[in-house]
């Protein structure tokens, strides 16, 4: 089992009213000293047994293009092999 | 400058239908193998100077609160003391 985390945000140089939007709550909420705030999207992806090669380049290609917008978002992948990703149970 | 890293998350009893349409394109698209996709949001948060304890208290309350709705997420907090936060330089 593998852990694949693939983390999208936004190019420096594009706007985030998202995260503008969310500086000033926290600043409102009595979070003192904000200079900023980039809000960007998380997909945590579980493969089963262990990757190969081809797996992981087709990974990297669709971070580039399914899960990111390669106009104005960077990603970053991530990979943790033989994760023991829990159970799923529903607890609380 | 203290850059903190707030992911958030589904909990795992959660049903998550963006994950799983994520999870079906990624199947159709080459990628074999992928066994769960789960998608949250991340907020990359920039502080001024040292992060006091009040601050870190704060983080974690909002954290807990407004970025993340409680009912059915979960969140983690990550700080990164004295990041050299790079220049906001439109390259590219």
């Amino acid at each position: 089992m593998a852990r694949v985390v693939v983390d999208v945000s936004l190019k420096p140089e594009i706007l985030d009213p998202q995260g503008r939007a969310v500086q000033g709550a926290l600043g409102r909420l009595g979070l003192e000293g904000v200079a900023d705030v980039r809000q960007g999207k998380q997909f945590v992806i579980e493969l089963e047994g262990e990757l190969d090669q081809e797996q992981r380049a087709k990974l990297e290609e669709l971070a580039g293009s399914l899960l990111s917008n390669p106009v104005i978002e960077d990603y970053t992948v991530s990979i943790n092999e033989s994760t023991d990703s829990g159970s799923t149970a529903g607890a609380n």
